[in-house]
């Protein structure tokens, strides 16, 4: 088998069999393929597409690439979720607890922030002494233990995944979806998940921009997951502006807490318990996504939620007192508000520009070796829809200097606008895409 | 400037400025760029395509990246010619010292067999003592006394084509037009040409299967030729079987002889002339393609194009008087007919097929580092259209071995197809596309 073959074969639009595409991501992790020939293989594909059934091969492959997590010994049926990522997205911290009580197993496996979009470990390392990356030991026992357990992603699993993203970033090919696909199934399959749930973020601030280019990816990634036997749930999201009023490391935390005493904001509690019960249904917990709603609303209802949150802190290393002491009380050394510059309606709120302001703040960073701060970020006190007077306060924003604040409120004015008219709202849930 | 925007602004199918092309090839040929980004480049030109000024910019950058001969001072116009490549073309042989006859410059750097097509320095290596790769001040010497000298491709050229084609092949984007384009031109100007013709070859033998593709280089040619400000013709020729009678090399030396005393076979000595015409009108010594063909059938029929041709042979270190002893006398040790095996008439010959004939025999070569044979080859004594008894020679073959013989004779015996009805022929011309 010669890679040059494997090139032409996709460039003139055919798909590659099992034994080619396994020829192809052994040989480029053993460094027998040139980062060349894969480079213009992946310009190839982004052009062609791949077949579900070739992607399929291609999850599969760089699962094969390293270590693979076996959990199926653990009681409960294994489910993740994974978002495409957003702003103010605290899903994780809510839906990994509240699965959890509902008898899931959530091996959660995360990332930290970059760009415009928050990451949950950073998120998890604002709660005082708590510890978000663990050993596997750890992570094993704590999942046994609470049904959910948080850590960062091993360097040992799918190390081809890790080769292939750095190619892609260099040479314009991180834009195809069945690379994305099987990137990210790969990765979470070789994490233990058994089935998964996606949240597909479509809006001006998410990965993708368009309803279109939102359904693609959901329809592979079902269909990719269908060829692997899987049960996939891809649910379409609105991100026309951040998820709940909380942009920032702890103050995130905070509002987690409060989705989970059941007094969180609509939009994200929303989103949660329609994604929590589709793993719930996904792990053959309750038939439909009816009653596995019912069962979420329970166990935010009796606390169970909630406690297994708070235990998973204690088992990883956190402070739960100073946690509930801190909350709501901690902040970052300034404050500062910017305020409405017009009467009228909040029409949107740039998702994107909002996210970028964050990283002055310290709430992300532009590089992976860029700290971030616990403390900082800023609470959103008019959403979409709201009606606001001149000069009343739409942002709080909370930073450790204070010239950064003040950059950073001029950051986030430019992302507000304030019409006449109150804009339409519906429900965030655009479309649900499923293989059960 | 990153490489990776260049890349994306090509897969979304924009064209490079001057200044992004002349940073990609500079940076290429300097190892700043690693080949794994122009490969993904290169895919996303094949599937985007280039304008012609930008392809332009390529040829340009390309000829930027090595050595430029600077021929200007000769007397006379400087004008080359490029063949896509075919079987039997021994077409350069002819044509070079007809042109130079008639008062054109034609420094011809060439290269050798590969594959189905042959080379014309083994062509010129037959001939007793010649050397067909000259030092640079030789080939300026002997292009100044006799208006044509032949050599090698020298290293120095356009290291960015040896770069850039040894990645194309090992990544799958050899067939781009614009590609092609800069990497013929590229060299062809760097070796001192102002003007070109182009013998663009169209049929199963040929680079080009269909007319279409033809016509997509000869016009990708011209129209960059043109953003260049150069003149350039690129004529589109019929290749549905070898040219002229003879395969091998000393035999198309013998073929060219001929044709230089006006004796060639009709289909090689049309193409020639079309060809020498247009390089006597690109040079400006006669205003249309008539009054240069008048010309140079004058100039074969004075004996001045076979005069300069033994002129360069003696110049070459070749043996003039060798040369024509051996003429139609010099041949491989052994000698066997492919007889018909059928009446009727000879449909069509397979030339890519013939062409792979030659390899076994020693006329071209597999691999580069492959030794050839000067002697070897064959006579087509059976052309297209022509009538056939039963039993009756096809073809004589000569090789240095009996076996082989035998071996190649069952290979072209498979490229002949005779059939009841005779084939219409028309001319070989099949289109003309300039800019002058």
């Amino acid at each position: 088998m010669r890679m040059t073959d494997l090139i032409l074969k996709k460039r003139e639009g055919d798909a590659l069999s099992k034994g080619e595409i396994e020829f192809l991501v052994k040989g480029y992790v053993s460094g027998e393929i040139p980062p060349y020939q894969i480079s213009s293989w992946l310009m190839a594909v982004y052009f062609r597409g791949m077949s579900f059934e070739e992607t399929g091969f291609l999850t599969r492959a760089m699962i094969g690439s390293g270590k693979v997590f076996d959990l199926s010994s653990l009681a409960g049926p294994l489910v993740d979720k994974h978002s495409t990522g957003g702003v103010g997205d605290k899903v994780s911290l809510i839906l990994a607890p509240l699965a959890a009580a509902c008898g899931v197993q959530v091996p959660m496996m995360s990332g930290r922030a970059l760009g415009h979009t928050g990451g949950t470990l950073d998120k998890l390392d604002s709660i005082p002494g708590y510890k978000s990356v663990i050993s596997e030991d750890l992570f094993r026992q704590i999942l046994a233990e609470t049904g959910f357990a948080m850590t960062g992603q091993s360097q040992d699993v799918v190390p081809a995944d890790r080769l292939m993203y750095a190619l892609r970033d260099v040479t314009g090919t991180v834009e195809s979806v069945p690379l994305i696909t099987a990137s990210i199934m790969s990765k979470k399959f070789a994490e233990g998940a058994q089935s998964l749930v996606f949240d597909v973020k479509c809006g001006a601030g998410a990965f993708m921009k368009t309803r279109e280019a939102a359904e693609e990816l959901a329809v592979s990634l079902v269909e990719t997951g269908r060829s692997l036997d899987r049960k996939i749930v891809a649910v379409i999201t609105a991100m026309d502006e951040p998820l709940g009023r909380k942009v920032g490391n702890f103050l995130e935390v905070e509002e987690s807490l409060a989705c989970l005493r059941g007094e969180g904001p609509a939009d994200l509690m929303e989103i949660t318990l329609r994604l929590t019960a589709w793993m719930v249904v996904a792990g053959g917990i309750r038939p439909t996504v009816e009653e596995a709603l019912d069962l979420c609303r329970d166990r935010l209802a009796d606390g169970s939620a909630l406690e297994r949150f708070l235990r998973n802190v204690t088992l990883q290393g956190g402070d739960r007192d100073l946690l509930l002491e801190r909350e709501n009380r901690a902040r970052a050394a300034f404050s500062l508000d910017l305020t409405a510059g017009a009467e009228g309606f909040v029409e949107s709120i740039d998702s994107y520009a909002l996210g970028m302001a964050g990283i002055p703040l310290g709430v992300g960073r532009n590089k992976t070796e860029d700290a971030v701060e616990p403390l900082v970020g800023f609470e959103l006190l008019k959403k979409r829809g709201e009606p606001v007077k001149m000069g009343e306060p739409l942002v709080r924003i909370w930073s450790e200097g204070e010239e950064t604040g003040k950059t950073v409120r001029d950051m986030i004015a430019s992302a507000y606008r304030i019409g006449g008219v109150k804009p339409d709202s519906g429900s965030l849930i655009l479309k649900e895409i499923k293989a059960l």
